[in-house]
């Protein structure tokens, strides 16, 4: 018969508490550096379990108001459990890591996704919108979310890690270092800044580890948003759960680390914020494969998806060219960011003719599964970028009518408790 | 019974011929411009056929060198059938276009997708990769391609137009040829161009027209290459047969022109001439909503996707990020078009670990369905973009493996006959 | 350049007019038998098309009443093109069948579905309707149906060839004819016959052959209705346009015969004639694998599906089992075909909520992309099969609301015209 | 701040132990009958868990051999945890239940498929296999499902509760009992019975009633095998987690109850224990239509399948036919069930060309992810059903190959400690 003799469940290597600041925990750091010991060494074939807390460190609530994302502290982001060894891994091999599962904690039904301030994080209309802080809270019922703050949609999460890589060797980021700090220089006064260059301040790694150490690296530390050549901050919502994905290896062990886990989110995950934000548990099973860089080209991960996915056949599909009508008139060349601009604007003006507000709309679509694809990037001098809105999350009908489209009331996501917005 | 007299098969507005050069044919013509007087008006609601030559208006042959595709002459593409004017259609109205059918003539069953040369159209890799003239010439066998000249793969076409759109206003045509001149004169001497201003040389209109018309239209009529707001060259691969496209209308009658039919394309287009190229027939239905412009915030086209596009639900996914790390290491500031191009060149060097050539394999992505999402554009400074290829093209498993990745010969596509590449 | 040249259409082995009574016709024949002879031979690789008239040959005609199926001759169908040979292929061997194409005639772009009188022809609800003959006209605009006579509804078409199978050897025909007769005997009176035997009456090879062999052909010739061990009438919507097909053979050349062309098909066809029944195109490539039966255990055919078709991810979904419910409460003993009865009478019940007539909704279940799957056929004593309806083929939104279903008034499909129903 | 406080977890109504016999345990009942007490009462709009045992009660462990499900007892199965009374629920109403997630324990991650014995269980192949008890455990990794009994195989899970449904009302009770009394008595000798009557032995309701009510209940009972009017043991696959489901209602409360978890289960689940049976939580919302019954025509359970399903579009189908090839060649009458065995027993077959033993491929169709559709169920005598293997579940290419198929050794599935087979 069934036993807990002959029931083994899968070990959790690390433990968190969502609800206590990330910098109080063991098994956390914030920032790449290849002196960042493993926490735990797994064996090629293992499954095993590694909690996550929210991106944040537990920094925003479960509330109305949208002041604590106003507040962020993003020098202590993006919070990471790992790194994780694996036995055998060595410079020059592929480890090939199966995301075998991602949820939520129980405790913990809910996310978020947050507008920041222009001044504290941005976003990619952060200049466009004067952005003031404001958030949407989502509540997880199973494979679905919901959200107060935006009502009439229910959808289906693609729960992926937003974060995850491999340590980069002191070459790698050296040369991180060197090609970030050159942009940042020719940009010095831009808002929001064009990139991050390593910073003392927020640096946390929460193992024992000699105090000289530790200071090389909270200075050296390469910081967490973008994504690079081992993984990092990708934010590709496809490396969801059951997808299997071979990155390259650059240290001894490999010392994988993940964070950021997001339920939900949008291709380009616009608001910045912009992915439904969760504290949860990953669930991994890795192997390795010697000389796998050579063997496969892999000079950043290759990934086969999950053949799990929502699936919302109905779409409406938004186009976006790179020139910047909304605006200046401005043409660009061949530029695949601007076009895409101009598709998520589009569908932020027609969200706004069916009754959401400009924030709930610059949410959702980055939030939901919504899907962008590079139409063409050689029709000089229009790149075209197209943005597909699945019908099937919205709860009313919400395509075009001849009498024109019906405006409900949706009333306003959570904003500052000022009311500025 | 079935009888002839029962059975009215849907007229077809505007025929062509293949075999012969645009410029000998009626109905045909290569600029946008508001002059240009419709081929034949229809009511909203009528079924019909409109045939199309290829874009280049049959100066491509189905033979195994690619001088054609060295010499062809780019000032008289693309030739465009219509405008057709639909009855009652205004300026500020939106017209809905069903794409109910597209697909080649049964008397030229084949199509071809080309690399340019770098100093004669070009392409995404045009610079990197010195480009000479290549070409693969692709067989139809009913929904599906091959090609001789890229053994090993064989897939099912999403049939659409390169290129559909609606005649541009006055004011709307200046606006184009303002912008682009400016960023025209700005890169004056990049080669290839940033984008091309209108241009006697090669311009037709297939109509009759008083000469003055005529010499306006040619001295002012914008080229065909790049998308805008009225719709235009936005290769758009799911705009595709089954799809319902909304467009603005600019002037009286609408005047929708259409051209550069695909068999099939991979999102981006990469190699420029990258679709699989082909010449046909393409059905359409129309109407109009009156005031649609204000109706649905219609700055570009919205469409709705075919319920009919090729399935391939397992595929490698290839990731790019904005810093170029193949050249010279420099670091771009949020720009998707660097990480797309990051992502085929990633893409490429896969392909010839399994024995494609460089040039058979900028071929295929560009022609095959190829997916190419916008993972996030939001973590400074990395855009993150993502390229997926269909496993099931393939007939052999080209998955990572333990042991490698086995290396096959499949030749090279169509070259130069004097052997440069 | 493109020239007529190097332009070279796939030949067309067999070509029909739709509009000309099949016995009327060469390359035609209706029996299934080893000696009809082939009408052409292909090689291996070689692409060709086969031209077929509707299965009927042309008795009903796109109007507005259903006379014409009230007094369809059902002795004289299927009408089947072929045979067509295949070098090389011998019993034993399997015939793979590339399905490349099928498509309605240009000239006749519609087609019917029809419910049959309970005394010609029946239907799966013949007894339990009293069936009287019923009819609805498609309009084929492209990958699309509609119909004047159940509108409100649009779908595409997921076109395959209703019929399509090897010739049997002598062994194989006397198998069919002595395990069907004994089938017949045990029903004699059953109405609507629950077999056909061989029957002269009506039987029609159009080739050339000696009197004493057509005479046997008429006399033994199986009738086309049932699929059988060497593929025939299955009515497989999935065998469509894009599929792979292995068949087994049971003579020299394969004799491969087929017709009954639909645009389109419901999982169950469940009006019997309940297809989108059209005329048309149909492209094949062949292959045989020598001793292929063995190879794979062939004992009816295997195929790959396409990897097109139509994608409509929303659906209701309806239960049967296998319990007489709506009539006698009699209960069946692991029947999922009763089972499937219950969920599309079910289903039916549900349309006419929203406005359907009876008639029409058993057209439109038999017409339209509707999937039925086995859910459970172990759980005794009732089978489980359900029936989903794809909401994007509406109009209108159908789902299930808290006010209840709103009822429209959709008219009525083509009936007798004598009214009687 | 993410608080404990501000993260409010669903509650658990019924809490179960996955490794103590069902018996010992409250909240389950093995019966249907209208006077089985609510264990708790829901508001609508309430999200709620509850926990389920395995179908069998912790029957079977996790090991080797087959010996637990030789003699598993069956006169006590299902249990099934509730009902569950919905406030406001009353006959005629219908109830509407969200599916939001079906989960195994974290402690107890594997489930197990099993053959039954001929005398004790059967199964589709029961008699033609003379089955002896065998069995396959499957490791639950995330989302995927993979066994040391059928190795080669990987597949994701679409978890689902087997059974659901809402209390008999004493009427519909009198209903079933009577109509499947009579078919046992039609079949007084059938090995394995056709049905099942109410039975005293094995009954069981975990609550406190008064012993009268016991009695009756016990007496009265319906057995939990079938599926019937109230839904029950329908194992529909794709009543999948995330998919809404409309119940009539026939008692005050609706009454609800729900068990036989399966993390996996193939169209027709041919075995009879053929999903992957697991113990899990199930996670619910529910809402009330009035008048549900009569506004939906609702006779049986409909439902709107999950967005999230497994994707494998690349398969491999098999065709079955009403004629009993493989055994006495006796024809039957338009008979779906004879179609689905033949084309199980076509896909048997297969596997055991490329080396899975008869059982091992019994057990795969049964759970994994297997389609099988209705293609025609009226061309007499006979009825089409197809079978649909996904070929991405393989870790080898199992396609048709001109060479033949590759035959592997994967060993042989958990058979009897005495090794009768």
């Amino acid at each position: 018969m069934a036993t807990a003799a002959n029931s083994v469940a899968h070990p959790t290597l690390i433990q968190v508490d969502p609800f206590v600041p990330a910098r109080e925990q063991k098994g956390l750091h914030n920032r790449w550096h290849p002196d960042i010991p493993a926490v735990a060494t797994v064996k090629p074939g293992e499954v095993f379990n590694i909690e996550c807390v929210d991106w944040t460190g537990a920094q925003i609530g479960n509330n109305d108001f949208s002041d604590d994302i106003k507040d962020v502290d993003l020098t202590c982001v993006h919070n990471l459990s790992g790194p994780i060894a694996v036995e055998g891994a060595e410079p020059g091999d592929c480890l090939v890591v199966d995301i075998l599962d991602v949820k939520p904690f129980d405790k913990m039904p809910w996310g978020y996704t947050g507008i920041f301030e222009l001044e504290n994080g941005g976003g990619l209309f952060a200049r466009e919108f004067q952005s003031r802080a404001a958030k949407a809270i989502w509540d997880f019922e199973g494979i679905y979310a919901t959200s107060r703050h935006i009502p009439g949609v229910r959808f289906a999460g693609v729960s992926h890690p937003g974060l995850i890589g491999t340590a980069p060797s002191p070459e790698l980021l050296a040369t991180w270092n060197k090609r970030e700090g050159a942009l940042i220089e020719a940009h010095a006064d831009s808002v929001p800044p064009v990139a991050y260059g390593p910073l003392v301040k927020g640096a946390y790694v929460g193992q024992e580890i000699p105090d000289a150490v530790r200071e090389k690296i909270y200075r050296e530390g390469a910081r967490t948003i973008p994504g690079r050549e081992h993984g990092g901050n990708c934010d590709i919502k496809n490396l969801s759960k059951g997808s299997r994905c071979y990155f390259p290896v650059f240290v001894k062990g490999a010392n994988l680390s993940v964070g950021d886990l997001h339920f939900s989110q949008g291709d380009g995950e616009l608001s910045f914020c912009g992915a439904i934000e969760m504290a949860g548990t990953i669930k991994f099973k890795t192997s390795i494969i010697k000389g796998g860089v050579e063997k496969f080209a892999l000079k950043q991960p290759l990934f086969l998806p999950s053949p799990i996915d929502p699936l919302y056949s109905a779409k409406l599909i938004f186009e976006g060219i790179s020139v910047d009508y909304h605006g200046d008139g401005k043409q660009y060349n061949m530029d695949a960011t601007v076009a895409y601009k101009q598709a998520a604007l589009n569908a932020i003006a027609y969200l706004q003719k069916i009754g959401y507000t400009r924030e709930q709309a610059y949410l959702l679509l980055s939030a939901a599964p919504v899907e962008s694809h590079v139409g063409a990037i050689v029709d000089s001098p229009n790149a075209c970028v197209t943005l597909a809105l699945p019908l099937g999350i919205f709860e009313h009908d919400i395509l075009p009518k001849e009498e024109g489209l019906k405006k409900l009331n949706f009333g306003q996501c959570a904003i500052r408790s000022d009311g500025l917005l």
